[in-house]
């Protein structure tokens, strides 16, 4: 089975989301099957590369909320990450775009490393000091390195602007096919949507379901020949090749 | 857009038919939005490893063909792969058991490195003098590096019989719950079926068909918290943490 998870590293409900996910998932009988992938969503496509501001700050600017509410919805998130045993920083924090981590996470996917970086990013993000929105590439290379990837190559895909960036595009244009207008968006063998950063029980009912669908295709007819545990069709004398 | 492929690496119609699915690929608008994964299928499970037999042997011994039929329906395989550019060794073809290089196609997909390592070992088997039947692991680990894997890693994978074992066993059930009795079997997203080794033509059309096919979700309900364009919802007071 495979689940697919739309996402932004700049989505605190992402970061809470995945963890109850995961949850869920460790206390799946067929865990062991199930391949998870994840897929590109951004916030904040319009803000420039580097264009770094205070979280609290963005959103007081962007919602027109005061200081204190603001505030307020961060200690509500904190607490929400911390009942998942997750660190989260209240103050201090930046939010910005996230375009290349996208980008960096496809090439991770390509490497069998995405779980481990998009799990390093999220704890950058969230949880550690140092801002991943200052522009730099530095950190992001580190992060890469730390999550198993080769820190030149790493630096190679961030230093061009199109590496990747239609492997993020394609996953922005097919959130939206799917009907997700928000993230996390997770989606179960192409066939069960979960919206949200919901319960960890949501998810063990959803992996249950999903497990049990039999998935029905439509098989285009034609003659192809196939081999079977009976052996290889032969193609009538004259026919093709 | 996801293919997934299952065949074997005994199994000439899935050489042929990769070649012919590629060839669609390759001319497809979108190709660089389609992801292939290689999916497990044993023709001859029952086979002890190191069992190898000659390809024309095993053909008349099993299914009671002349020595004449049966090198019949290899130079008839043998022009069709020929026609896809492939080489097709028509004389002194060994076949066997497959289960180890199913176990190294797992490994390998982990390591992004699978789409390599599957033409390898069908160029391998059905091109190049030398058995992968063998019975020994040293070829396989050969081809494993060449296909850009960690040679004692893949050792290590083909050492242990446990590694990747219960991957090549969930593909196999996966490819009965789908419909599938023989090889190649392709897969679109999880909706299109297309049996056999089909000319380019077809798989052109089935590529189009899943590519203009909305996927229709079904939607767990729920009150997940998501954050979209227009910020992070907040849960009401008292919720939850």
């Amino acid at each position: 089975m495979r689940v697919e998870i739309w996402s932004d590293i700049a989505c605190p409900w992402c970061y809470v989301g995945k963890a109850r996910f995961e949850k869920a998932l460790a206390g799946f009988p067929h865990r062991d099957q199930v391949e998870v992938v994840h897929r590109s969503f951004e916030l904040d496509p319009g803000r420039a590369k580097g264009d770094a501001a205070p979280v609290i700050e963005m959103l007081s600017k962007k919602y027109g909320m005061s200081t204190e509410q603001a505030q307020e919805a961060e200690n509500n998130i904190a607490a929400n990450a911390g009942a998942e045993g997750l660190g989260y920083r209240t103050e201090g924090r930046d939010h910005g775009n996230t375009f290349d981590m996208h980008r960096l996470l496809h090439f991770a996917g390509e490497q069998g490393r995405q779980d481990e970086l998009i799990g390093l990013l999220y704890r950058a993000n969230f949880a550690d000091e140092r801002s991943v929105f200052d522009g730099g590439d530095a950190y992001l290379v580190e992060l890469a390195a730390e999550a198993g990837l080769d820190a030149d190559a790493a630096r190679a895909v961030l230093a061009d602007p199109a590496a990747y960036a239609d492997d993020v595009r394609a996953d922005e244009r097919e959130a939206a096919e799917l009907g997700a207008n928000g993230v996390p968006f997770f989606v179960l063998d192409r066939a069960f949507g979960v919206s949200g950063a919901q319960p960890a029980e949501v998810f063990t009912q959803a992996l249950g379901q999903a497990w049990d669908a039999k998935p029905r295709l439509a098989t285009l007819s034609g003659d192809g020949e196939v081999c079977g545990p009976d052996g290889c069709e032969v193609p009538a004398p004259g026919d093709r090749a």
